[in-house]
């Protein structure tokens, strides 16, 4: 089993569900055909009708919306542990596009067999329907981002959510992490230009709070970003199981 | 069984699985506290910790974050047959309130119940995990409306989406649907001001494609509005069972 537990998924779906070895047998058949995805390559259009979604095991993913004027909206970031697609799944279409930001390791969901699992472990339903909520928590944060936070505290918000968000994993810590976004990401995820990105995050570092620089954030400050962000991150629930 | 039938939340979920009678018995159960909320009270405070979440039988609520500096964003409004706070019971954390926009109906559903929900009808699980997507692509849409869509095309495209979510549930069709909500809800909900959407209203009205007036919207133009706002009703998935 310890193949398993190390893996993400299992990692963080175990921070809701103390799994059992029956559900983490489930779940290892789940991670059965494991892939590599070239960066910059969409695993997943808009609009596409396939009965499929990933787990990600390793690299990050960006998930975006291209609206019909050609302008991207990116909605989130996927780290490893997280779904992506899951929606397209369950929904039929996807609602949006997944592309590879860097070369990932992904393993492939087919609608059945997660229709499957949920027969077979109904708390294993459970923590995923939780990782899906905690999906949509994030999401709901992003909104809110863009329609009532000013850039600087848009940003520290961001850099502090993808850092919680890598702890969860073992990727991360309150000094920093490793991240491959480059300035257009964060534009096109913030809703600012590549240049407003550029004057922000120089700010941030000039504030002494938060370094990125090389592909990597380092947190100068942690204490001081969370203050200027006014970031809580209870809509993250990383605080402990919930089912024992 | 004809009273569970025509609950709204059972209409909706049966448009994605068709539930057995043991299925329709166990959200029978589910349905068992209904309560009145009076219009303008708080049922869920952000970041209150409680374990309840509710379904919405009759009325119109908005869930909504408040910002530090105490302006409000709307992330969405719900209509009969949506779950209130499902993230609230899984997250522990309510990442956001809940208020009536008028006097509602609501059952309280505990933690327990859906929990012994999900273990008794793995399938009402998975439609109740089909629904939760179905409201997080919901906010993926309002976010890359507040980040990509002028204001007729996100009014527009609002309007739209309330009415195909209401004609799930039988309280709208293509003439059009009643309208609890005021301009600042609008304006809340699609980063406007009040006077901005009472001029896109006016816009709209003027040319001949959608009427809000007297707590009804009218479509004048369906077929026209829907072009305007480049409205797919993909994300909403409302196109008929996938479990049969």
């Amino acid at each position: 089993m310890n193949n398993v537990a190390n893996d993400p998924l299992t990692r963080k779906l175990s921070t809701f569900v103390a799994l059992s070895e029956v559900e983490l047998a489930v779940l290892a058949r789940l991670h059965g055909r494991c892939r590599t995805f070239k960066a910059g390559r969409d695993m997943v259009h808009q609009g596409q009708a396939e009965r499929a979604s990933y787990i990600l095991s390793a690299g990050w993913v960006c998930s975006y919306k291209i609206q019909p004027d050609g302008t991207r909206q990116i909605v989130d970031f996927q780290v490893p542990g997280d779904f992506l697609g899951l929606r397209s799944v369950l929904l039929r279409t996807s609602d949006h596009s997944f592309e590879p930001i860097v070369d990932i390791k992904a393993t492939e969901v087919l609608t059945s067999d997660l229709l499957d699992t949920f027969a077979r472990a109904p708390r294993l339903a459970t923590a995923i329907l939780w990782a899906a909520s905690r999906d949509e928590a994030m999401v709901v944060e992003h909104l809110v981002g863009i329609g009532r936070r000013d850039a600087d505290a848009r940003m520290a918000h961001f850099l502090l959510e993808m850092g919680a968000r890598l702890s969860l994993v073992g990727l991360g810590d309150k000094q920093g992490y490793d991240c491959p976004l480059t300035q257009y990401h964060l534009a096109d995820a913030l809703g600012l230009s590549a240049v407003h990105v550029n004057r922000v995050l120089r700010q941030l570092r000039e504030a002494g709070l938060v370094t990125f620089r090389d592909g990597h954030v380092t947190f100068e400050d942690f204490d001081g970003l969370v203050k200027l962000a006014e970031f809580d991150p209870a809509y993250l629930d990383q605080s402990g199981p919930l089912l024992k």
